[in-house]
């Protein structure tokens, strides 16, 4: 979907994650100055709130400013930040993030920051010609953002888009969410490894494996084509539900090399119908940053 | 979700499936005069079309007049009808069913008929509170409708809500959509009959499985256990997806005594966030009816 001018985004936008906080200056639809800190993903929510308050001080924020916060984990509509995973944030069960923003930052718009990630796409990257649109993160963990009609699926609890959590036939085992047999728990970065170790290969993270993949180990290929099976059904089955006509794949994982050949391969085993585009993720680690603020200024002018 | 005044819907509306067509006339919401006739699965679409007109007329309908027709399979944004189960309608492929009624009829919105009953039931029915809401028909096939912050989840092709061809951890085999291993290959009326063939009881159609399940025996226990755990895992896929807070479940199989009873233990395996509240549809076989009308008049008003 078209949707808004890229040009009129003008102001600040946060991305916390479970290991890095980024913050940002946009001014015309354009990061113009980025910073980064390490997060520790066991921290209080009141320190990250304070380390959201120094970066954007450094960036010239002032409270009057436009300001969108993409997070890991899902807010809901009173800006309450709740973890999904436990593994990623463990601290994070209803804290009032909105409220101690608004407080001690200045007014927010608060989302997740796959969420966050799709609307961007959607609005200015690979989504842009899509009436129908997923965004899929393939990294660490599986995260997710839908677009409908021009507009982000959203709900009231903010769990919506949160398809790493969706069952597969491809997975097996208990998942940081509490459900059973996720994509996550098969597909994501941490699974890769656990497979590897698993496997008989304990020092392989998600890295290795896709090195030793590419260099023809057989037990490194198999788990790669297993997530990617598994990420290939998730976007058949994400199809069927909501008749996407385009699928966008952003991610460490998602568009690591040969990953998204994989991924059209097992989708070619799909009939026609339940076969969306496929095409890769185009803002980069900006589109959370981008969507945060494009979110906030939807709001606002609602 | 609460939407528009049922008391305002006045016009006609049309529910063509693989077995049986309705046509009503519909006053302050209410169906009060209701025709059926059989069809034929394997009949040309004209042939319907026809019998649509025969119907209608019999109701009183006049070209000006608002007309919904809902049906099996989907519409596409062109007004195009498809079978989506190759299985169901067997000559339906890209027919303009929005062209021909205009024509032959008079001027209607076309969609299929569970999007229907999902409007339908978000707006006068079990969903009539909910601002993420599914409706879920489990009968000889598995349909469903999304209906989410006051929209139906629509898609130009017209697939969205056909949630029956998700894939499934409790299933295997082929499905009539050419998907492998959907809900519907497991959960639904035929899949139930051909179970039971496979168990060694040719002459079991769904309602005699669930008839034996009650009587105690294990093999159709069997058989219907996996049917709702099924149906069950679906319910937590399609609200880790879209984060709903109410699926309402109807059809024959759905609303057979005990079944809900049954999803309800199964959805107990899931942790809370992704455990909706579920209750019975309300409409029954005016849903797709209501439905359709509203649809129309919404699509009319736009």
């Amino acid at each position: 979907m078209t949707g808004g001018d890229r040009r009129d985004l003008d102001g600040f936008a946060v991305d916390l994650g479970g290991t890095k906080l980024a913050a940002a200056r946009i001014a015309r639809g354009i990061v113009v100055e980025r910073l980064q800190a390490p997060t520790d993903g066991a921290a209080r929510p009141e320190t990250q709130v304070a380390a959201i308050g120094g970066l954007l001080d450094r960036l010239g924020h002032d409270p009057g400013a436009h300001l969108g916060v993409a997070v890991a984990g899902r807010i809901d509509d009173a800006g309450r930040w709740h973890a999904v995973n436990s593994g990623t944030l463990r601290t994070i069960a209803g804290f009032p993030l909105a409220e101690a923003l608004r407080r001690d930052v200045g007014p927010a718009t608060c989302l997740n920051d796959a969420s966050a990630a799709a609307l961007a796409e959607a609005r200015f990257g690979a989504g842009r010609d899509s009436a129908s649109f997923a965004y899929l993160t393939v990294s660490t963990g599986i995260g997710g953002g839908l677009v409908v009609g021009g507009r982000l699926l959203e709900s009231a609890n903010g769990l919506a888009g949160h398809v790493g959590f969706v069952s597969s036939r491809r997975a097996e085992g208990l998942c940081g969410s509490g459900r059973t047999a996720t994509v996550e728990a098969v597909a994501g970065g941490r699974a890769i490894a656990a497979a590897a170790l698993r496997d008989g290969h304990p020092a392989a993270d998600a890295r290795a494996v896709f090195d030793a993949a590419s260099a023809g180990a057989d037990w490194a290929e198999r788990i790669v084509a297993r997530s990617a099976e598994a990420v290939a059904l998730l976007i058949g089955d994400l199809t069927t539900i909501l008749g996407l006509d385009t699928v966008a794949i952003g991610g460490s994982i998602g568009l690591a090399p040969g990953y998204l050949d994989r991924l059209a391969s097992a989708l070619a085993r799909e009939p026609t119908l339940f076969r969306p585009r496929i095409a890769a993720a185009e803002l980069g680690h900006d589109a959370p940053l981008i969507g945060a603020l494009a979110a906030h200024l939807d709001r606002s002018i609602r």
